[in-house]
């Protein structure tokens, strides 16, 4: 006997049953409602791309993080290194330099799944979706603001509850490297062996960005091991060295007076940024950006209380080149940024040898979702159907299937009970399927010429009132008998008085 | 100098530019509402699978179609074969037994991409997307007559055009094999070479079932060549020896005589096929189902003019084992069937070693949408804003800012240009995206406390009127200017006449 195949997924990968499902359509649906008020186009580009598309100038680790695809069948013919994208943006790339009669700016939106192989780890995927806007070809900083504006309104269209989209730009974060005399290159010192006492002391090279890559860390490590590692670095909990930049205190302490500029009020945190940089003369048409921004978010009714300025938003990503912003949801900091964006003006370098201007936000879909539902902000429904239509009997199938069809043509979402199972087996499925009503048709029914309804709400309710079971049979909660002939007009009563 | 990365698709695979997109998200849109409605619930599956889950038990050929999926930083901890699913159909059978508590009937939809490692060939992609509905755990023929009738509700909502779903049975066309004493096994000689005088002969056993793989080739090579390879075989045009199946000429009359039985009234073709059939006890039971599902149809107003039985439908699956269907729309032959489906009882028991009864069918959407596209039956529009904010100069831009966010607040999708060109470009731009109305706002505007409106189908059309461009100044085709406070309301007005 050949032995059975186990049915099971694949570490990292998930299936979205019905009710998650439908909640992600809704929220998918909600988003590209406000994205198309915006006038964002939607794009479409297949999972698999050429890997050195995908890859480009990317390091070891990056290209490592890329789901390899083979075709056996294709022997040569057009050999080529396949891979699964792992963002939206590099296909917007690669689609904005191969059509080069696309109308710029070019203002799209794209909602699919990206693939990642890192190693799976509690609310990190291998397969998740990104709903991502972008505007191409767009100098002017009026994008950001409005990108910055539509993740307010999508947040708000989704009923997310209290956010704040937090922003800040990358140049501001270059200025602080040359506010604390950090060189663009690091020797760091690394402790090789681990708990040794002579421990053999390597010197790496790192780029002075790397600070970006270790303030990207506060919210998660804190500011004391923020600034150990800023440092001389330190002995993690578990007993792992981790290097420090080797920053002298006094460059340490300039990063920080930057980091504690914090504030409720965009005005107030700028005014900060004006009074620390005020002998750096490049500084001022950067916090000018910043600035322009913030007025014209507060013009169109933007205020502190959904936007904020938080000069710690780094953003991981090596690519962006201005403004940068994310957005938390107040309520499930756990999750963390449910969005993150910024602008990048050298993506599309990569294919073209020049440099276009773009600004755009990517929608964490499934993270965002998992944070809606644990809020209880998102209704998670197991049917689409709003009635069942119960079979009671085989000699009434052709009754039950004209009735599932009448409610049907009348826009009443309705399933019929397909399989072979008694009556009460049949109610249970509409109560599992939480199916609000249930139409029960049997021989008695069709002698007298009407249906039964039955609130399946209501029944549950008032059963769990009526303890005598003689109650409950004079009662029959929440069941109603009409004429056969008003089955519609019956069901779309009972349905708008359960929406009341 | 690092070259650069040529932007390229591998072969097979398309980008959706955005009118495609948008048309293709309606159809999808379409369907789903028309599946709701019958109370089916959505399902999402990853697009990665293990290998062995996908491929089951199938042949080399098959394995082969499946694009390997291999994760680099694995190494051992969870080693796995893994594949892009070729269908939707197979994880639907992982989640039924993975999933032991989902209730039963499982009624489920999904609508996703699935890849096939095939050659690709016009019509034929590497990348798809499929739109399935299935009932799993459904022996009632009930279920088969609803599919079908959702297949031809799905049909008219798409206004699709005139169209006929065709359906058959698997088991009517195993009783052909009986009915022309096909034996389980064939001997079909094989010619190894080609065009030399000795050419060497090999035998080869086949399951009589090839003969329904020959039927399934009938629209495409026709009734003549069909009956060749089902008896010597032949030598087909580009001299290739196509070897037959074997069979003696008053079989393949046997066969045949099943094929003639053609009509446009499914009761005419059910009536041939009792009379062929009359002598076959074992027919009789089949024959019925048929009836059941045709008279049913009937009753719920499906129509000879929409549903059709014919017998030539053998859907080239090897997994069916009862009703079949496909659906062809009647204006494009060419693009052959848009669906397909049928019964079948056995996909489950690869994992559970139980068949589980299920009916199903998949809807080609890219193939449909080509379709539709051809048949002019669907809108392409590059554009989701109704409205284009024109910024005549940088002075004027917070205004404009403003504007753009009242009309967006006011439902209206509006865009307003982000780019850096003039006036000139910017109508240009709408017109390019065939966004219908302009909203031109500069200085004059300003002083004067008005707005312009363009409407830019009908400046179109009546410029290409007026010769003289003395006119054109004078009359200023489709423009219209209003107060500045009446600016939603003028929109509004104008989209509403462009909708009459």
């Amino acid at each position: 006997v050949k032995p059975a195949v186990v049915p099971r997924l694949y570490k990292g990968l998930r299936d979205f049953l019905p009710d998650q499902m439908a909640a992600r359509h809704r929220l998918i649906e909600t988003i590209r409602g406000v994205y198309e008020r915006y006038g964002f186009v939607p794009l479409g580009t297949p999972a698999i791309e050429h890997l050195d598309v995908l890859s480009g100038s990317a390091g070891q680790e990056a290209q490592d993080s890329i789901f390899r695809v083979q075709n056996l069948k294709d022997r040569g013919e057009d050999e080529s290194a396949l891979g699964l994208r792992f963002d939206l943006t590099v296909p917007l790339a690669r689609v904005v330099s191969q059509y080069r009669d696309l109308p710029r700016p070019f203002r799209r939106y794209q909602v699919a799944p990206v693939w990642r192989a890192d190693k799976p780890d509690r609310g990190r995927f291998r397969e998740f979706i990104q709903f991502d806007i972008d505007s191409v070809g767009v100098e002017s900083d009026v994008a950001d603001v409005e990108i910055i504006a539509a993740l307010c309104d999508t947040l708000e269209a989704l009923d997310a509850g209290p956010y704040r989209v937090r922003f800040s730009s990358r140049r501001i974060l270059n200025l602080v490297l040359q506010f604390a005399s950090v060189p663009a290159e690091l020797e760091v010192r690394i402790l090789r062996q681990r708990g040794t006492p002579h421990e053999r002391t390597d010197v790496e090279r790192r780029p002075g960005t790397d600070v970006f890559r270790v303030l990207d860390k506060l919210d998660k490590i804190g500011a004391e091991k923020v600034r150990l590692e800023m440092g001389p670095g330190y002995r993690d909990d578990s007993g792992d060295w981790i290097p420090g930049l080797g920053l002298q205190p006094s460059q340490i302490d300039r990063i920080e007076s930057f980091l504690a500029i914090r504030g409720d009020r965009r005005d107030d945190v700028l005014r900060q940024l004006s009074e620390l940089f005020r002998d750096l003369p490049n500084a001022r048409p950067e916090i000018e950006v910043l600035e322009r921004i913030s007025r014209r978010l507060e013009m169109l009714g933007y205020d502190d209380d959904r936007a904020i300025i938080d000069l710690s938003v780094a953003r991981g990503l090596a690519y962006y080149t201005g403004p940068v912003f994310e957005a938390l949801l107040l309520d499930a900091p756990q999750f963390g940024s449910v969005v993150g964006g910024g602008r990048y003006d050298d993506l599309v370098s990569r294919f073209l040898g020049e440099s276009v201007p773009a600004v755009g936000a990517s929608i964490g879909v499934d993270r965002l979702l998992a944070a809606l539902v644990e809020l209880g902000r998102i209704n998670l429904k197991k049917s689409t159907a709003d009635v069942l239509v119960v079979v009671v009997e085989p000699a009434v199938m052709d009754d039950c299937l004209s009735m599932t069809f009448e409610l049907r043509r009348a826009g009443i979402p309705t399933e019929m009970y397909l399989g072979s199972r008694g009556i009460g087996k049949q109610i249970g499925y509409a109560d599992a399927l939480q199916i609000p009503i249930a139409v029960v048709f049997g021989g008695d029914e069709k002698a007298k010429g009407v249906i039964t309804l039955k609130d399946m709400a209501r029944g549950k309710l008032v059963s769990d009132q009526l303890t005598a079971r003689a109650d409950w049979l004079r009662e029959r909660p929440g069941e109603v008998k009409v004429p056969r002939n008003q089955l519609v007009e019956a069901v779309q009563h009972l349905l708008a008085r359960r929406e009341d």
